[in-house]
């Protein structure tokens, strides 16, 4: 069960002025669930994203990039369930441009206005006839209070659907954030993808668009990790509908950190509700390092703490076995590690140091900290000042029972 | 259950001159089960080792390395499981030279002609008193035909027990070679340890011994893994007794290859048996990356496929779903990998070219070879013509058991 985190109730997911939502039961795989949304955005839209890394990516990113760089306004994005469209070669992206074709046409925009989304099973054809059978129901029930709707239509094996609001003030104008995601790792383990969707109303230029959803993905998005697999689908995007009446935001404006900061809670928020929804996730692990050289090397710490099976095994089991820490960080790849200097604690707890365990340390108190359902691992490398934070779940039965029976 | 492995027969594992092994029953962690190992080498032998590059290594990897490097021959291998002895800081170093300096007096011999080795829980302090209570007992069954009681005497939660030999001929004289090894992954579950010894009669220059085992150690002990954790106690030990009777063989020997070869040929064989019973194994998975450029970026690609998670669950459900090897390949960081001209096998089966599922390819023919116990995965880079070959085991629902229980 998902670790601290419930359907957020419908009213609370704000609406966001020019931007409306449509969904519909396309049948892409399974009878009777929500499995295609549409975003329309108004006119004068400003729309970033980030994509995965992963050289496989699906051809929807491919387009996404396509469309982005080129000189058309976003006016809308397609999203289906059920199908990856990756792994499929010319025919994948033959079949996501006739996608955003049908869905262009049907809203009297450009083609390359549209950005399309897919999330499933990769190596499979993508039906484009059935996402463009079901998209006039889609169109036809577009509306500006569909956000939870919309947050239910992306889910694939999620348990919970993922969605935040945040009301700030820019310069006397009252701004509204809305976000939504999807997954349940970085590898959503039947479905291969983690998106996520954060709209505001803000009047803000492009590039300061642009610098924002690099600020925060590197704060919410590439913190966390379930099982270290990186999708072929990852996609991030924000959309600013510049309707909220405030002077326009750049990156030298006052309120330039205001609105980055918001959008960036709102990123993490639904960053951390992939994790606490992991698969089979029964533990929500912050893993902290502190008192690194530099950024880098605290990312490869937290890293081989959070993928590492041994340790969020033992998280499941609430064994304090910590000593799997300690060879975590000793595998991580950190340069001249001084092992003696290093400390290492759980929760407020200094479990080891000196190259050993900590005089005071008791077993009682590892299984205290670990019994409960968010943890904290803090290492001080004590090096350096630089520190990073990582979000994981534990690795329980259910993360093999869902990953091996995924297609059933 | 071990894949395709079981313990081999007492007289399977054939004796080698100069090289006597003793046992004991030293109650380290639990009682009725041999858990202390010595093994006494003849007057000039020749000893060489790798150990892990984990830097939270274990106090006796520290004392190893260091009696290796000294002047003192080595004569005698001590190793006791229930305790790993890492994380142990200064009072572990402490304990370990007290048990090689108990075996020194015991055996006549200089402290620094003893190597310590230890395998079980991390962060746990050793009892050195009750290694030092069990060596007479071990001293005195040491015998050449102990091989099969040393290899069940290093088990932790192996299931089976590891061990091989070969005869060869060298320069007109027969040679023996037997090793043995434990471990249920690169880190060991419970234990945390991958430990191997390898002896031969063979006379051989000590620079021979130290080039052999590093060509050795990279096709086998370096080519495996279970779960992707690189052990605080991993150690390789090769021993030469020179008793054979044949020319020394140096690095410019003819018969340097043939030695090499036989030496490498036991290696792998231990390596592949600690991957067969690696933890809740239910398959033995071969992964070979043709057509690299280098070997660097194969090895690159076969750990993305060898540790990803997802894949590994999928070859326990034998579930051909097989996107998520395509996934693996595009976020190994191969640079400009072109995945247009790749190729990915199943066994001998074709499922994916030109950036998608091959033409050809039917979902029954990826189940066929996914039901076998051992299976091929082969990806064709089509880029150069380096390679590499891995050897890792499916992800099943008793790797979480035994790491969750691991302590009980």
């Amino acid at each position: 069960m998902p670790v601290n985190l419930n359907t957020p109730a419908a009213s609370s997911l704000l609406p966001i002025n020019g931007v409306t939502l449509g969904f519909a039961e396309a049948h892409i795989r399974k009878a009777n669930r929500k499995d295609l949304l549409v975003i329309l955005l108004a006119e004068g839209s400003h729309v970033s994203g980030v994509f995965t890394q992963n050289q496989f990516c699906a051809a929807p990113v491919l387009l996404c990039k396509t469309h982005l760089a080129g000189d058309q306004p976003i006016r809308a994005l397609l999203v289906n369930t059920g199908c990856a469209n990756a792994g499929t070669g010319d025919d994948g992206l033959y079949r996501a441009k006739l996608t955003t074709e049908a869905l262009a046409i049907a809203l009297n925009i450009h083609p390359q206005q549209v950005l399309p989304f897919s999330t499933g099973v990769i190596l499979e054809t993508l039906p484009a006839d059935k996402v463009i059978a079901g998209l006039p129901a889609a169109i036809a029930n577009l509306k500006q209070d569909n956000w939870l709707n919309a947050a239910e239509a992306i889910m694939t094996t999620d348990i919970v659907a993922k969605g935040t609001s945040r009301r700030i003030v820019l310069g006397g104008k009252s701004v509204t954030i809305t976000g939504v995601s999807k997954g349940s790792g970085m590898i959503h383990p039947n479905m291969a993808t983690m998106l996520g969707y954060i709209a505001t109303d803000a009047v803000i230029s492009s590039s300061a668009l642009d610098s924002i959803i690099r600020f925060a993905v590197n704060k919410s998005f590439n913190c966390i990790t379930v099982d270290g697999d990186t999708s072929t689908n990852d996609s991030l995007i924000m959309i600013a509908s510049n309707q909220a009446g405030n002077d326009e935001v750049t990156e030298n404006s006052a309120e330039f950190t205001v609105l980055r900061d918001a959008l960036t809670d709102v990123a993490i928020e639904l960053a951390q509700a992939i994790v606490r929804d992991g698969e089979g996730a029964t533990k929500f692990m912050t893993v902290t390092i502190e008192g690194g050289r530099d950024e880098a090397e605290c990312r490869k710490v937290a890293y081989a703490i959070a993928h590492s099976p041994l340790i969020k095994t033992a998280f499941f089991a609430s064994d304090p076995n910590l000593g799997r820490i300690l060879a975590a960080i000793g595998y991580a790849g950190v340069e001249r590690l001084d092992i003696n200097a290093l400390k290492l604690y759980l929760g407020d707890v200094l479990v080891a140091e000196k190259g050993g365990r900590a005089l005071a340390y008791e077993e009682a108190q590892g299984v205290a900290v670990m019994q409960q359902p968010e943890i904290l691992v803090r290492v001080d490398l004590a090096r350096g000042n630089a520190s990073c934070t990582v979000w994981t779940c534990d690795f329980s039965y259910d993360y093999v029972r869902i990953n091996a029976d995924y297609r059933s």
